[in-house]
């Protein structure tokens, strides 16, 4: 089983085209979605008195949710962004951490087994103390953010220390590392332990870093755009989720974790929110892996 | 043969690392030297008196050269620019256009029966008229800049339907098209009558558009970037020079052209102005070539 911890917000969404008040949000819910389509996956989180009973149904339809703790004192997270007419520069109007201000995630019983590990985005503090509650995981993966590199800076090195694999948007390894070059960056990032970087870089695609080899994957071409949100958390859960149904973790199968990576991350765009992965099928998926791979092969 | 015609340049080129006062540069100076790796390589443009031996020396090694008018009564085109500490924006601190200005591009009878043309980033006009020159040659190719885009909209449109495939920053792509979406800008540019438009990323690579082909073909990553200047002409260069070796335009030959063109844009931006070109052998391209298909392959 794959489990992942991070939030679970209302989202408010507002586009040149479009504003969406009060969507479904959150790292967790992009990644678990997300991995959801190629794996068991559970999840950690917490949701206030305010969580819509239509979005829990949603989740509970695709994830083991038996590790969403409810705060009936609070308010859900809440994040309020705009983008740009272009939907390629996104600024934040006001963050509501709400109940996630004091939320001290534990995990349930039944996760303890759990093989395969995604901490998403959080305290690099949380993220470590979730770690320890499993024993032996056979992958673990943590994303981090300009908040906790430019407030934790020590704590996140030492969180990536302790996995095996590091999710990262391509400005966050910048700032980190105090490096533009993307390749330096990744070997900075390796040096602190971790197998493998992926920096996700947006419409540009990933590039990823395993042992000695560089395997740079364009994003999947797309001509419409609708919502940015949660491309990058749905790569992760794409990524992490074909691996946890493989038994070995080959340079090609690498490989092909960053594709479905790719794949959907460029599903998540195409709607607002999480709305594109509510008609999503396998099919769909697998036809748009080929797609990509006849796309970018070379005869 | 391939001809290109485009600017030959001196070049003072600023890093946060270095300046270097009137380099070899001009788009027709790197689209030629990388094309002659490939090809037999002709080229058109004018030079002031001012214009060095040993910069004379360096074309006449390796191209045609009988091209190139010198005007003794100017002094050459010179840019000077300035890069940022990441050598991923660049300041246009003077333009001098000197011989350019009133030059009158001829070709030299020699060249007429050339069959791959190169028209860099000129007046579309005067690239217009170039290719009147040539009666039925097998692939024409043009660039663009912004300056042409926002004063020569209608010429280069013009121009672009004139030829067979279109080689454009994402910039300037984005500028003429009115649109970010960069599948949208191609289709819309591929609308004009080119068969084909490159659409060249910088650091990210380039998207190519061939039929109802896309072909996105990140960069190949380097550690180190010296000067990112040239890599545009480069990639175009090492893309024509390519082609003009193949008996057939195939997709799978095409994909190839663009992978070179990306490898050749790599070997640029490695050493200051030309000088990466100096020292490379065919061996080094092709070392690199495969390297990259390596990285890039899915097995």
């Amino acid at each position: 089983m794959l489990t992942v911890f991070g939030t679970i917000a209302l989202d408010t969404t507002r586009t040149p085209f479009r504003t969406q008040v009060n969507v479904l949000g959150g790292a967790a819910t992009f990644a678990s979605l997300s991995s959801s389509f190629f794996t068991r996956t559970s999840i950690i989180g917490v949701i206030g008195s305010d969580f819509p009973a239509d979005y829990k149904k949603i989740l509970d339809n695709r994830i083991d949710t038996r590790g969403i703790i409810k705060n009936n004192n609070g308010r859900c997270f809440h994040y309020d962004s705009s983008f740009d007419y272009d939907l390629s520069y996104r600024t934040t109007n006001k963050t509501e951490l709400n109940v996630i201000a004091d939320f001290r995630p534990t995990v349930p019983p039944e996760y303890t087994n759990t093989d395969y590990l995604y901490l998403a985005n959080n305290d690099p503090t949380q993220n470590m103390k979730i770690l320890e509650h499993f024993s032996n995981p056979k992958l673990t993966i943590c994303d981090t953010i300009e908040y906790w590199i430019l407030h934790k800076r020590g704590e996140v090195i030492k969180m990536m220390s302790r996995v095996d694999g590091v999710v990262i948007n391509q400005e966050e390894a910048r700032l980190l590392c105090d490096e533009y070059n993307l390749v330096k960056c990744a070997k900075y990032i390796m040096s602190f332990g971790p197998e493998f970087v992926a920096i996700k870089k947006g419409e540009n695609g990933a590039l990823f870093f395993f042992e000695d080899i560089i395997f740079p994957a364009p994003a999947y071409p797309l001509d419409v755009v609708v919502d940015p949100t949660g491309a990058g958390d749905s790569f992760a859960g794409g990524f992490i989720g074909y691996l946890a149904q493989q038994k070995k973790r080959t340079t090609n199968v690498m490989k092909e974790a960053v594709i479905y990576g790719n794949v959907m991350g460029a599903f998540a765009v195409q709607d607002f929110g999480i709305s594109a992965f509510l008609s999503l099928s396998g099919k769909d998926i697998q036809s748009r892996y080929e797609k990509y791979r006849d796309m970018v092969s070379l005869g």
